[in-house]
């Protein structure tokens, strides 16, 4: 534990996982700035992030660690790893070579909130991939 | 609840909220694509970013409303709001005029990992504007 000083004036790299072990990780795509996916990683994922250069996350639905890519083959090169004030954020900057979400579109976030409306979205993505063909067992 | 084809392949927005009740939220410079800060939203917050335009999110520590830039002048405009595949993540496209991070910083990530270690970090912007100033009451 640092102070509020050391945390958020310091050099020191001390992330701040919340009450499930977690940390969220934006992975932002290092060429565009295109926000690509949001996820979480627990201390071990980071680490292997760290120490791999690829992008590890932990997966809240199927409880464990899951290398981003090992099914689709959709890795994340990480080329940079950023963190905000109060160090309960990541940033990744990734370099990509195909689409990231498991839906078929290069980012997960393929659709806006239409203007003078809170219920309706408009797509503003194409899909990229065949995600069925993809994710097939 | 909608199904599952629904969130990810549907045109309703259907936010999902946490069970805290809370939806996380990136702000993102809609001209330059910098990652400016991540905060939290309630229900009541989301519906008051849509309906004035500015962003209002919601205070994990105060456990209150915040409208961004109510103490510091440093509003954010939306721009634009965009969902993720499973709608259990926002992006605010926003346009601003000053620093977003309260230490003094345009952002909040001004901090990366240096290379090579998994404890250092070395800054990388500098402050554009005075904090101490700004938040003295």
């Amino acid at each position: 534990m640092g102070t509020k000083q050391d945390i958020e004036e310091g050099a020191e790299f001390i992330p701040k996982f919340d009450d499930n072990g977690l940390i969220s990780a934006i992975a932002q795509d290092s060429q565009t700035g295109q926000i690509l996916m949001v996820a979480y990683m627990n201390r071990q994922a980071l680490d292997m992030t760290i120490q791999t250069g690829y992008a590890t996350y932990f997966s809240r639905s199927r409880q464990k660690l899951w290398k981003k890519g090992e099914q689709s083959g959709h890795v994340q090169k990480v080329e940079q790893i950023l963190v905000d004030c109060d160090q309960d954020c990541l940033i990744l900057k990734v370099s990509v070579d195909a689409g990231q979400c498991h839906v078929g579109y290069r980012s997960c976030f393929y659709r806006a909130l239409k203007k003078n409306t809170d219920k309706k979205l408009k797509f503003i993505a194409d899909k990229v991939y065949n995600a069925q063909k993809t994710y097939r067992e």
